[in-house]
């Protein structure tokens, strides 16, 4: 290399960077090594190593969730990338915008097949809005914006790059510039919100649901004007990307995951969509509809990649709303000690949480209890898994742990997702992460147990109950947190709990909170 | 259900079981649950957990190495089917039967994009010979077998079944028995090898290079007739699917990793394939040709799919060979203690090594140092990864030792392989299972500083060390196996791995020891 030239990989992060995308979440292999070397060269492009590739790309999410706009990640070829996948399509269900890299074996060396050769753009189109492959040094400028501007088209996606490893080292003059253009929510034409005006006006029972960026701060507290406005209601979508909560944001209830009872919140309202989608059922059960709401009660006031802010704001003086007041929010309380429920690990949580702590929740046991509680919480960020892929909490706490180290990142966690990923730990300890998290250990995967109960099934056989138990032997996640370098304490009462969390979210740094459950 | 009438998840699990499958890596979902509970109805199926899909896959792989038949795998939709990705890879690259099945939304919810909905055929086309959707109830037991026949289908093949929820569980009469047919490898004809016997008397340098179940004891004896009678030589290939080794069978050398150490070992030989491949460079490297050996060189005698031991044993007759006689076994020697190297561990575990013990070995520190030192063990069963997808020991132990639960299994692995799925740990805990996994920890991606070493860099910049090295925290490997539920201990010296060995290898039931390397 002279000083007029750069090789491809270092035009990538070059460009990358002045893209202002900032962050790699890598592990890289044979075939991305050239990269690596040129992230030497590029400090600027903070490198972070993840032990598994589900960390990485659920890191990604987590800190675009978190940022609002994309990181890198680095994979290995197929195989490497293919443990990618299953964050990669939660990001994909959340909208979340994830440019992913991929090492490939030089185009010569393909067609003999060589061991850790496989289909890496059919294991990419099934998460990726944008697949492409580098196919000129000259053309990586061009072709890594395209991948950009894919990935932050509002509301976000998904975009994939595989960089061959012959053309990550092959040298190029400095090519011109690009320019990048920065991503804008269009915006909802009057039309629309005269529309949905009439049916606030018009009808008796409306729901708002608030999705994606309608559960911003602004967002919020515009529904809750015209909730204040016209007796409508505002709900929160099932899984939730990112919202703001606690506070001075209204308190809104989250629509509830199994059908029936989902069917029972939304009680055969008219519904007004913002930023969410039409409500689908999780799984196709034989006794409900898959889709929960009937088209004809249905109105899209504005999707996901649309200013949904703005559309409220619009909305709300449309009726005359009132000014935005806070609601009198009620006391938090915590309604009893002793050995632990989901009910008090939720209070105690809300009650003891800091001001701008960001909450990432993954499992159903622990979530909604907290969401039930924290509405009383000082200002906080929540975001959920998104896709059904579990395994996304660890990854997400520390991607948006990376993004905003000044906040307290708490990971509110169930303990079968959480062994899927649990090796995001270590990048906590290593990156010296303020992650706290707080496994909710149930030894079993209550959702399925619960399912087999709804199903009719009063006693569980031998097999069901191997398959849906996580005991004999009991993770002993004191020993699995201090195996990855986290220091780690076990509870098992509100009293102790409460203790834990006052001491830990004191000190900065990763902690892992056993929360022994019945 | 009534006597008459069986529902879908149970003609599967009567289907497999009449076709001897008797064995399902799990990790079942809400779209399985109909198959959990046929399980408990079908208790000969033996229905492991895996606390992630990718140990399920390894799992499979590993049960069928070691058996010769295949396993099922349960999956959950394509998000939980892509877990398993990684090691179906390795297995497809193994020649390796697998079934997998996965659960999926039934027909009716498939086009309300539900969270969980993903291209599932795609990311099983990427792994399988043979992909299907399971479409009537009447139709399973076809289905099933088409894809048990596409697995068995010499030498092995990963095959893909997809079970819509509701099939599952729509009721059935009960249909006919069909047909199960033996998989039976094919002859060479006669003329092949008597082109072989004629390359074998009229080349003075000549190279059998052997792979898949030409690494039988009986191959590998023929194969040292040839040898003996020719003066040619015997190559095992560099990944190996299974092999026998030690005690009677002859101590070939193992194709080197490095394209340039792999083209010194052949030496410009004519080859003549046996069960192998051509022989291809892992990456493409600008100073070598991707494919060794040129084609005008090679000659294929017996390809996987084919008799290789009967034509091994037809090629020593035609060329008259001698009858096998046994080499003199050199001393197994230990010619070093202290602290630990990667040298002294192969020593030191081949000298350990039982009668009938089997040895899965993933990574490169220490599994070519034990292959030198295993000629003169006792005798033993090896397997390799084989596609280059990292994670696949712990699992293909765990596999290997539920197929074998009468056998020694030592897993000799790499540490930065062994944290993609450590979760193996627990299933082996769980099921109590003796596999012994030695984590030579060196706390770094060896092969990745080898290959920066070998591009010419000879000091590590911040982000080289940083994405290469797995130091800061180190893993503390007795934490987070006692995590798991395995026992585990530490040794610095071979002193001291001698008498954990002795110790360990005595008592039933898995544990971790982990081999502090420099």
């Amino acid at each position: 290399m002279n000083d007029t030239t750069v090789n491809g990989a270092e035009l990538l992060l070059i460009t990358a960077l002045n893209a202002g995308v900032e962050v790699c979440f890598a592990n890289p292999g044979t075939t991305e090594l050239t990269l690596v070397k040129a992230l030497d060269r590029n400090p600027a492009m903070r490198s972070i190593l993840c032990l598994f590739e589900g960390v990485c790309s659920g890191a990604a999410d987590g800190y675009a969730r978190m940022g609002g706009k994309p990181a890198l990640t680095l994979s290995h070829l197929g195989p490497g990338f293919a443990n990618s996948l299953a964050n990669l399509h939660n990001a994909k269900r959340a909208n979340t915008p994830v440019i992913n890299i991929i090492g490939d074996h030089p185009d010569w060396h393909l067609p003999h097949d060589a061991p850790l050769t496989s289909d890496i753009e059919a294991l990419a189109n099934s998460v990726s809005a944008l697949t492409t492959r580098v196919d000129t040094v000259a053309n990586i400028p061009k072709m890594f914006l395209e991948a950009y501007h894919a990935a932050v088209k509002p509301p976000g996606q998904v975009a994939t790059l595989i960089f061959p490893a012959d053309l990550q080292a092959q040298e190029q003059l400095w090519v011109k510039r690009l320019p990048i253009v920065e991503p804008e929510r269009s915006v909802v034409n009057d039309e629309r919100i005269e529309v949905a005006g009439s049916v606030l006006q018009s009808k008796s029972d409306v729901v708002l649901l608030l999705g994606d960026h309608a559960l911003s701060e602004r967002g919020q507290c515009a529904a809750a004007r015209i909730c204040a406005g016209t007796g409508a209601r505002a709900i929160v979508e099932t899984f939730i990307k990112r919202m703001e909560r606690g506070g001075i944001v209204p308190d809104f209830p989250r629509l509830p995951y199994f059908p029936d009872q989902a069917l029972n919140a939304l009680g055969g309202a008219n519904l007004l969509l913002v930023g969410a989608k039409n409500p689908v059922s999780f799984f196709g059960y034989p006794d409900y509809p898959s889709q929960l709401v009937t088209v004809d009660k249905v109105l899209t006031v504005a999707n996901a990649n649309e200013n949904c802010e703005a559309a409220l704001d619009a909305l709300a003086d449309l009726v005359g709303a009132p000014a935005f007041s806070q609601a009198v929010v009620p006391e938090n309380n915590i309604t009893g000690l002793g050995p632990l429920n989901t009910k008090m690990v939720g209070e105690i949580l809300a009650a003891s949480l800091p001001e701008n702590a960001g909450v990432v929740v993954e499992g159903a046991s622990c979530g909604y209890p907290f969401y039930t509680a924290s509405g009383s919480a000082p200002s906080h960020t929540i975001m959920t898994t998104t896709g059904g892929a579990i395994g996304q909490g660890p990854p997400c706490a520390t991607g948006a742990a990376i993004c905003a180290p000044d906040r307290l990142i708490v990971n509110l966690q169930s303990d079968g997702s959480a062994l899927y990923t649990a090796q995001a730990l270590w990048t906590q300890a290593r990156e010296g992460l303020t992650v706290k998290t707080l496994v909710t250990s149930n030894r079993r995967y209550g959702i399925l147990q619960e399912e087999l109960h709804r199903s009719g099934v009063s006693e569980m056989g031998m097999s069901m109950k191997a398959l849906t138990s996580l005991d004999n032997p009991a993770i002993d996640w004191v020993g699995l947190a201090t195996g990855y370098g986290v220091h780690a304490r076990r509870v098992e009462t509100g009293e102790d709990l409460l203790a834990a969390l006052e001491d830990s979210f004191e000190e900065p740094g990763p902690e892992l909170i056993e929360l022994c459950l019945p």
